[in-house]
């Protein structure tokens, strides 16, 4: 089991493009109750399934397993509500830490976010430039929920 | 992928009991709606992770992978609906056929399911003399269902 600390940003402007190449992200999720998610995604030509559990402050129990090509894209046809979530991950480093930025396309076209994973949830990080508003506690943001109301749906 | 066509029979008296021993098993459900069942099983000291899909006739799309054994048991504890189902389930070779016999304990205890897989759903089969009354088609006894209404609350 692995414990998940995140924060995740808004993005500004357009100069992390260069940093980094995207690998393609296709996912769709088979449950989403409060104590436990079950994700199905398929990393370029890679399958997952995932099992998060219940979020407590920024820490989430978290369990993923490598699984077939085939069975992931029979998952994601059959079994996952609509619309999956199509996005290209960039990994960026700065400094220490790892940042992964999801420019998301289909019904969540026009949403950038960056995330970074960290050792503590008091760790103090270092923002680079292109990093904007944080919204780690805003639920509109939870990949789950970009399904339920897709960004292009958002009002405000 | 595997297609799953079982057929579901209640047992009569005990001359089962001498024709195999029992393996433990533990599970529960992460998952329980129409288009997928997520089940979480540690069988004897073994977890596995199993996702099923919609049912069709007699046939199911299931994927089935092994886990480690704490991964199971953080799963059972935090993730599934209790109560869990506990059994022991006995292989009986028959013919041609492998019988699953499962012993419930628990909340379902007193109920005793004999159940065998099919190659195809139109397959002719020799029934064992202790095999009673089919209930393949009937939603109280699939596993999923003897959480929220367990044999013990049953009331015919």
């Amino acid at each position: 089991m692995a414990i998940e600390i995140e924060r995740k940003f808004l993005v500004n402007g357009d100069k992390w493009r260069s940093l980094a190449t995207g690998i393609t992200y296709r996912q769709g999720y088979i449950c989403t109750k409060k104590e436990a998610v079950v994700r199905v995604r398929i990393v370029g030509d890679r399958g997952y399934l995932t099992i998060k559990g219940l979020t407590v402050g920024n820490s989430r129990a978290e369990f993923e397993y490598p699984i077939p090509l085939s069975d992931a894209q029979t998952m994601l046809e059959t079994m996952c509500e609509p619309p999956l979530i199509e996005k290209n991950r960039y990994l960026i480093k700065h400094g220490e830490l790892m940042w992964e930025v999801d420019e998301f396309f289909g019904e969540n076209a026009g949403l950038i976010i960056a995330e970074v994973e960290l050792k503590a949830e008091n760790q103090v990080i270092e923002l680079p430039e292109w990093v904007g508003m944080e919204v780690s506690h805003d639920p509109r943001y939870f990949n789950a929920n970009l399904i339920k109301y897709p960004f292009s749906k958002w009002t405000d």
